[in-house]
């Protein structure tokens, strides 16, 4: 059994083994054992209970991105999770609270909480802590902050949102409706289409697979788009952007298309953000930081009531990681990918 | 002589002779003569001083642009001038009175102006009565309403100016320089490029056609552009967007490269709004309609004082209009195109 200052206890990592070369592989990450160290002064001790899986990691392993740099073959994988404090020789934490922050991809995280860490407290009892990646945290604060801070939905807007059944889209459609407005979802399939015009409340949805989203765009937005929530970039981007309202808003918030299609064409309805009055504009969800709480009481009060409803595409085991990311990629995931680490998670607490 | 009903007089009128294919040729227009009618109640009678010339009349010519239709073949072409009103069976107007308003291509204009008709009395008397159709009208309030409240200056902001010789263009920079800006002109050749570095206070010109524009970015804004007023659209575009600053803004003001160089390739730098959370936005000048006289004024003051100074391109003669549109297209405009159409604007008035 571990010893109380950490020194016995076995850390698993993931680490970046190769840069990706085209999509992400399982191949492009190693697991690796250390012991953790014991803690100085201002650290804590984590045991990580789930990560987040998320597309944005793909940059994270080829340039600076979200204001950190390019990760070096042989670091530990970088991504965000909820963990237990299980050490603190920090005031600001005790053994037994529930943080989410930057645990990395490892079973143990040792980190000296700053205020810029963006490590918080898990302090809301609605909801597993799991969401605490998902609705609750990052992911439901990019939905929130782009939505209402970029998209200033007014009521009865038209709301179109891409990549509807992943992390981000299946929260941006709840609070579309929550916010008045009528909402379409798009996404890859009949059964990620039955789940956003089922459990998450969209009012339609267009399966870009198997549709022509266009015409169907035409159809469901006579008057035009009024939000676009941009999850994927490229061909659909362009599509969506031809059928802008007059002053409608593009939110851009992620480009997985980028990552299935390698190098796209250029977006040739540009022309009609000039016409059309519209504006295209991108976000940086830490930049809302100091905002974080607001967020996070808004949605638990809508969580508890069941008005925002969240779903969760559960892995269970560290050793799957690079699965559940690569598979990201593929579109594989229903809702927020998460992955169980801890025994504790892994029994689904 | 004319008659004071108006009856007597003959209308000089250039109509739609038809739809451009392509670029704007003189051919497109067809001169006419008619009676001027005589007035009813409600109406003004009013003589055309200056007539403006823009780029986006090629729009009005082919589609519904600026909340107005297609002109259709046989009408009078759009376009706003300034002129005398020379009778006046409306309240608000007096023989004697300048305006400038949308009078369209003829040498009088009966017009029954209400709120929504965008025709204003010129009241300052620090400039000739030409600048209500530049720097003082709406040439001058779209510099201003998309520099202020679509770009956001800052002190110390690197802003970028393309068509930065033209009516809009050749207004920004001015702005900028006041607004405590650094700001960098984009024009076709070195006459233009000397008009910007010299009269109109850019910091630093580039002559689209013989420099390396990319490369010339990279040595001029190391730390990206802040603002880009875009005038052009199309390639220049794209190589500014490849140097947008992080929370940069693009003020989506016109498209003249869509004019000159048919279709164009789509944006490929679309991504970096997202990944370098900037935003690029249009907006559409008559929205401003109830600031106009805040505009006014401040730029008045601003051209009384010398720190705004503005470069007419002046055409002697109504008959020159058509050519006067053509050549926009070819660049061959320094400064605001305005074509003097009265005895008293060809006296220079």
């Amino acid at each position: 059994m571990p010893g109380a200052d950490g020194g016995d206890r076995v850390n698993r990592r993931w680490l970046m083994a190769a840069r990706p070369d085209g999509n992400v592989r399982p191949s492009d990450f190693a697991l690796d054992e250390s012991p953790v160290p014991p803690l100085v002064d201002g650290q804590i001790l984590v045991a990580t209970d789930y990560l987040s899986v998320s597309p944005v990691m793909r940059h994270y392993m080829l340039r600076a991105a979200a204001g950190e740099p390019a990760l070096e073959v042989g670091q530990v994988m970088r991504g965000r999770g909820v963990g237990t404090v299980l050490d603190s020789r920090h005031p600001g934490f005790a053994a037994g609270d529930v943080v989410h922050g930057p645990l990395g991809w490892q079973t143990h995280a040792v980190l000296a909480p700053t205020p810029k860490t963006l490590l918080f407290t898990v302090r809301q009892r609605v909801a597993p802590i799991s969401t605490a990646i998902g609705v609750l945290g990052m992911t439901g604060y990019s939905a929130w902050f782009g939505f209402h801070d970029i998209g200033r939905p007014k009521v009865g807007d038209t709301v179109v949102v891409s990549g509807a059944a992943g992390g981000v889209g299946s929260v941006v459609g709840p609070l579309a409706k929550i916010a008045g407005c009528r909402v379409i979802g798009i996404a890859g399939g009949a059964e990620k289409c039955r789940l956003l015009t089922g459990r998450l409340r969209y009012d339609d949805a267009i399966d870009y697979r198997n549709e022509d989203v266009d015409a169907r765009l035409a159809a469901l937005c006579p008057s035009g788009i009024d939000i676009y929530f941009d999850n994927v970039g490229g061909r659909i981007l362009d599509t969506c952007l031809g059928h802008i309202a007059r002053k409608g808003r593009v939110v851009m918030c992620g480009r997985i298309s980028e990552y299935l299609d390698g190098p796209l064409p250029g977006l040739a309805n540009y022309h009609l953000v000039g016409t059309r009055n519209a504006r295209m504009e991108g976000f940086f969800v830490y930049d809302y930081a100091d905002r974080f709480a607001e967020a996070e009481a808004r949605m638990a009060a809508w969580v508890a009531s069941g008005e925002l409803p969240y779903v969760e595409d559960r892995l269970d085991g560290f050793e799957r990681m690079p699965e559940a990311l690569a598979g990201l990629y593929e579109g594989t995931n229903l809702g927020k990918r998460i992955v169980a680490v801890s025994e504790r998670a892994l029994a689904g607490a």
